[in-house]
């Protein structure tokens, strides 16, 4: 399962609203968005370059075991997407929209729509 | 090869006592343990937020390559599995136990198990 | 594909200088080389531990999908691998060498030379 998107990730962690706002303060911490002339990237017109890192740091993508056709997740293992861009409309299998009005971070829990044939979610 | 521990890593690097031990104080420098009040997941009764944070950036899990039935590793690649929380009791496939008495954080050279039939380490 | 180097990574995010330039200089501050005393491994004749640290923020590998024969990307994805060390001989499938002039950390792009029977490159 891989998020296609340069500044988003998919990872496994909780699924608890207070872990998730944590996670946005660290990363907001360990890469921030601003000055944004802080960063070179941002000198092709983006301000986004935050967004890149803190994807590196939260990752690309997961890999599942799937066992007897289902996923084989630990008691608290729960995967989502981590977007921390925000402002860019993405292709998706999840119930609801990524439109502009999403904030600058958010997380949201991935619709398992993945079978024993399909290891792959197109975001 | 993944942990199904959400505070918890698998990562491959080098076996050397020293660099685990620059490993923990590195971490606990980017995602500090106290002051436990600091992170909103720890008013569910945790402590461990730090561990969710730590375990993110060595990642959950690894992908091997198998090449003529064994695992192809470079020349200094080892297995290991991270443990940043400690107090729990995990289920696991390596010699000796984890128990109540482990340190807060300790990382420990993977037991391989991994036949070419089974990508999967239920640790 | 895997860096089979416990100081180098392989990654996927932009084809873009100035964001590679930010990530460099990024994980300099996240994970200084000096002072090297710092670090306990260096006690072992090295003076690289930083490229250790710096290489698990990055992550060792990358899953990439395969549909019909092609390597499937999100629309900016690019492959890149990145080396933190920079003194070491690699042996490799891309063009050029990594040589002993190559710059302390340095981000190339991979040869895709990946095809649909080869999930690992040698890097």
């Amino acid at each position: 399962v891989n998020s296609m998107h340069i500044t988003a990730s998919v990872f496994i962690n909780d699924d608890e609203r207070g872990l998730h706002a944590d996670y946005e303060k660290w990363l907001e911490g360990l890469a921030p968005h601003a000055p944004t002339s802080h960063y070179q990237h941002n000198r092709t017109c983006e301000d986004n370059t935050d967004a890149h890192l803190k994807r590196q740091v939260m990752g690309r993508e997961v890999v599942v075991a799937v066992t007897g056709g289902r996923l084989d997740f630990g008691t608290w293992e729960r995967i989502f997407y981590g977007e921390f861009d925000g402002r860019r409309r993405k292709r998706g299998y999840w119930s609801g929209s990524l439109g502009s009005s999403t904030p600058k971070m958010c997380m949201l829990p991935l619709l398992m729509m993945v079978t024993t044939h399909t290891s792959l979610l197109h975001l």
